[in-house]
C-alpha cells in the first residue's frame, strides 16, 4: 500500500511505499526514527531502537509523564526503565535536554499551547500557581482519524461540546511540565471542547496577579520570554489571535490582557494542533536532536483562510 | 416589502408586509408589542407605546441594567425615568415581577445562560461569589446580520477566536443579575469566543466551592431549583451537553461537574442564542405578561441535526 | 432503552421506550405502520403487517421500483408479489394511488427533488426525454448514521466529492418513476455529490426543449401544475433556491430558467432531504392513507440559519 | 500599513509594506509585473508597465476574452489595442505562447478547472462540441473578501446556492479559449454553485461522445495528454477527487468515467480557486515567461485536512 491511498492528497507527491512494523524491516543505518503508536503499543518498539542507538521522537502518551502519573493515569508502563532516558519535546523551554536527548517525548496537542502560554509568568513568579483555569477548544482533528458516531460530520457540525471535564489525561501532562519547569507545584483546572472544525486549538487560560500589573508589562515579559524563539509570535495589545491565524505553520501565537481591578489576567494561545501541536513539533524536536537548522521542513507560512 | 422577501423560507408561510417604523401607523387596540431596535433607538418608540398603555418587550439593552451602569457602558440613555418600570426577563428567576410589568427588558444571549446556571448555586450559597469565571462560546448569528467582514464565511469558517476579552457589555449584565438575585456582591471575569457555526451559546463556568461537596449533590441542588421550569434541563452526571442539542428550542440545558479534590465545580449551560438567548424568551415573557400558557408557541423539539 | 439515549436533544420533549423488533409486541389494535429499515430487512416485517392489514409507509428500498429492475440494482426481493400492491409515494403526483394503497413505498431522498422538478415538464411534453442531466448535491445526514471514515467530520468538512458516478442506485428509481408518471421512456444522467452541510438536496437539471419557449411560460406551467400541492414553491423569475430556504421543512422549492438561444432549459429544486426527502414525506403519505389533514405534523416553517 | 495587518497569519512571515497604486514608484529596473485589479481599472497600469517593457501577468478579466464579447459581457475595454499583444495563461494548454507573451490574462477560476478538464477531449475530437453542460461548485473564496450580506457566515454555511444560472461572465470564457484550442464552436451550458466551504472548486462536466468509446480509453488519453504537465494528475478508473485533495496545492485532480450504453461520459474536475485558479496558475505563468522553473514557489503539498 502506498501513502497515496492512505491520503490521496499526496498522490505524485509522495507516494512512499508503507510496509508492515517489524524492526526487521528498519535498515541498518539509520540515525533518527519518529514513532508514532497509540499508548502502550510504541515501548517495545522504541526499546529496540533505542538498543540500536537510534534516536527517537516519540508522538504517543509513553514517555510524556513521570511513571507514578502514568500508572494512575494509563496504567501499567511496559519499559519504566526507558523514561529517566527521555526528555520532554518543548523547544521553546527544553532545548538544552532536548540537544542531548535519545527519546524526546513529542507533546500531548492541549499541553503545547497551555504550557507556552503558561511559562513565562509562572517562570517569572508574576502568577498565582493554584487554581489555573485552562479552556481548551479544539478541531476535530485532534480526535484522530478513527471512525467513530461521535465524530461524524453530523454529529460535531453546529455543536459545541465539552467532554472529559476534569479528567482529561493532559491535565496531569500540563500540571507536571509546567512544575517541573517553574519549581512550583502547578495546579490547573482543564476543560477541553470540541468545536466544528478541521484544525486547531485555542486556550483560553485565567489567572489570578501576585500583585498589580499592566498588560504592556506582561507583553514585555513574554516578548522577551520568547525573543530567540522562532516559532512563537506575542500578538500587540487588544489583538487576540484567531486560530485560523496559525492553521498549517508550527506558529505558536499569544496574547495576555490584565484586569487591573481584578488583579487578574486573561492569556489566549492558538496552535495548530496537527502541526506545532504534532507532526510539526516533532520535525523541530528532530532537528535539534540532529543538528539540523530548527526550522528546517517546518518554514512555511500558515494557510488562510 | 414582504418579511419573505428579507427571509426567503418564510416565503408562502409568513408573508406579512412590513411597514416602516411610525406609531401612528401602530392600530388603536393593541395591547402588546416587541420592539427590536438597537440599544439608545428604542426608548423614543418604547416611552410611545408605554403611554397608551402597551405592554411591551424589549429585545435592546436599554432596560436590562441600572441607569449607573448603563451610563459607563452604553453612554446618555434617553429616558430614565422608564428603567424603574422595567423588570428583567428571565422567567426562571422573576416570574413575578414579569407578571406584573409593563416593560421587560429581554436579556442578551450570553447573559441568558450564564445566569441561568449560576442562579442556583448563588441563591443557596453554595459558591464564593468573587472571581467566577465565565468562559462562553458563541455562533456567528449571536453577532447580528449586518454586512462586516469579520463575519464573512471565510474569516469565521475553521477559526475559533476570542473578543472583546473582559471589556464586553454583557459582563455588567450578569454580574448586576446575579447579584440583585442572590444578594451578594457577584464579581466574574467574561470571556466570550466566536466559533464556526449558525447557532448556539455555551458557558463554560469554573466556581470554587464554600465547602466540599459532590456532584450528585449539585445535582439535586439544580433539579429542585428548576423543578418547575419547563425549559431548563439538567443533564445526568457524566454527561455534557452540545449546543446542538438545544438548537431551534427554548431550552437551557445544564450540566455541572463537582472537582473534590480541589474544592471546585464545573458548569455547563447551552442555550440556542436566538431562540433562549432572544426570540424564544421574547415569546415567553409575553406569554407570562398577557397570561397566555409559558409555553405557547415556544413548544417544538429541538431540532438536530 | 429510551429514545432521549440515542437523540438527547429530545430529553423532557419525547423520552418514548425502545423494544426490539417483535412482531409479538405490536399491539393488537394498531390501524398503520412505519417502517424504516435497510433495503431487504423489512420485507419480512412488512409481510406480516400485510396481513394483518395495517397500512404501511415503509422508507426503505424494497417496493421503490419494479421486480426487474429491483433484481438488477438490488439482489433478491424476498416477497416479490407484494411489490404489486404498493404505490410509489409522492403525494403530489400520486395521491390517488396513495389513498388506496396498502402499501406506501417512501421514495429515496434524491428522486423526490428531481421527479418533482421534472414532472412538470414531461407531462406537458416540452422536453426531450433522453439525455436529461440529473447534478445533485446532498448533505451528510443522506449517508445516515453510521459510523465510517469517509464520514468523519475532517473527511467530509471543506470538501465536494462526487461518488457513484452513473451508477447510483437512485437513477433506475427516478427513470422508472418518470417513466411511468409521462409514458415516455425517460433516460437520465445522475451524478450525486457529498456536500459538508448537515442537511439538503439539490437537484440542478439540465433539459432540451422541444420548442423554443421562455422562463414566463415555464413558470406559468409549474405555478399551474402544483396549485394544488401545499409543499411545492415555485421561485420567481432570477431567484434561485438555497437548500437552506427549505431547512428542517416539507417544502420542496423549484426554479426554472430558459436560455432561448439554445433552446435548453434549466431547472433546480431543493429539499431537507431529512424532512420532504424522508421522514416529513412519510408523514405526508400516513395522513393521506389515513384521511388526516395532509399537512398535519408538518407544517412546521423552515429553520434559518 | 503592512501586509500582515491585512492579513494576521502573515505576521513574521511576511511584514512587506503597502504602498499606493502609483506607478512612478515602481522601481526602474523591474522585469516583472503581477496586476490584481478588478476588471476595467487594470489597463491603466497595465499599459504604463507594458510601455515600460515590464512583462505582466494580469489576475483581472481585461484581457482574457476577445473585444467583442469583452464589450458584450464586461462592456467599454479601455486599451483594446493591447488585447492582441496578451496570450492565456492556462500553461498546460499554451506554453509556447506564454513563453513570448508580454501579457498573459491569468484565466479565471472557474474556466481554469473546466478547460483542462475538456481540452484532451475536444482536441481528440472525441466528443460532441454543443451542449456541453458544466455544473461548478465553488467555495465561498471565489467571490472576494469584501463585506457583502450574501457572504456572511450564517447566509452561506448549511445551504447550496445556484447563481447566474447561464449569465455568468466564465461562460463567454470557456467557451472562446475551448474554441480556439480546438477550432471548434464549442458550446457549453455553465451553472455556478456556491458551497459552504472556503476553497475548491469541483466541474461536473456531462460530455456526448462521438462514438462508443469506455473509460481506459479516456483515461488514456487524458494521461497522454497531460504526461508532461507537472500540475494536473489522473485520478485512476473508479475514484473521484474531493476538492480537499487539491487544496492549498497547484493541482488540478481530473477523473473521467464513461457510459457505455448511453454513449457519454462524466468529467470531474478539482482545482484550489486561489491557486491553480488565481495566484498559483499567476506564479507558473510568471516563472514560464521569466525562465524559471515552471513550479518554482508552487511546489508545496495540498494541505489535508
Amino acid at each position: 500500500q502506498l501513502i497515496s491511498d492512505v491520503f490521496p492528497h499526496l498522490k505524485g507527491k509522495l507516494d512512499l511505499k508503507l510496509y508492515p512494523l517489524k524492526i526487521t524491516l528498519i535498515p541498518k543505518d539509520i540515525d533518527f526514527s519518529f514513532v508514532a503508536l497509540p499508548h502502550g503499543s510504541s515501548a517495545a518498539i522504541i526499546k529496540k531502537l533505542y538498543k540500536r542507538d537510534i534516536k527517537i521522537v516519540d508522538l504517543g502518551a509513553d514517555f510524556r509523564i513521570s511513571h507514578k502519573k502514568y500508572k494512575k493515569w494509563y496504567g501499567v508502563h511496559k519499559f519504566p526503565e526507558l523514561i529517566k532516558n527521555s526528555v520532554y519535546g518543548i523547544p521553546e523551554l527544553f532545548k538544552d535536554d532536548i540537544l542531548n536527548a535519545k527519546i524526546v517525548a513529542n507533546p500531548g496537542c492541549y499541553p503545547t499551547g497551555a504550557i507556552l502560554a503558561l511559562a513565562p509568568l509562572l517562570k517569572n513568579k508574576i502568577i498565582k500557581e493554584k487554581s489555573i483555569i485552562i479552556d481548551s477548544k479544539s478541531g476535530v482533528t485532534g480526535a484522530g482519524r478513527s471512525p467513530s458516531q461521535d465524530l461524524q460530520f453530523s454529529e460535531v457540525n453546529e455543536g459545541v461540546k465539552a467532554y472529559k471535564v476534569g479528567v482529561h489525561r493532559h491535565m496531569p501532562e500540563i500540571e507536571e511540565v509546567l512544575s517541573n519547569f517553574s519549581g512550583l507545584d502547578v495546579d490547573i483546572h482543564f476543560t477541553p471542547h470540541l468545536i466544528p472544525m478541521d484544525r486547531g486549538i485555542m486556550s483560553t487560560i485565567y489567572v489570578d496577579l501576585k500583585k498589580p500589573s499592566n498588560t504592556s508589562k506582561l507583553l514585555r515579559i513574554y516578548k522577551d520570554f520568547y525573543k530567540n524563539s522562532l516559532f512563537v509570535r506575542i500578538c500587540q495589545d487588544g489583538k487576540y489571535p484567531s486560530t485560523s491565524d496559525v492553521k498549517g505553520s508550527n506558529y505558536c501565537d499569544i496574547a495576555i490582557k490584565a484586569h487591573r481591578e481584578k488583579n487578574s489576567a486573561t492569556v489566549v494561545s492558538v496552535i495548530d494542533n496537527l502541526v506545532k501541536g504534532a507532526s510539526g513539533q516533532a520535525i523541530q524536536n528532530m532537528n535539534i536532536i540532529m543538528g539540523f537548522p530548527e526550522s528546517m521542513g517546518s518554514s512555511n507560512s500558515p494557510v488562510f483562510p
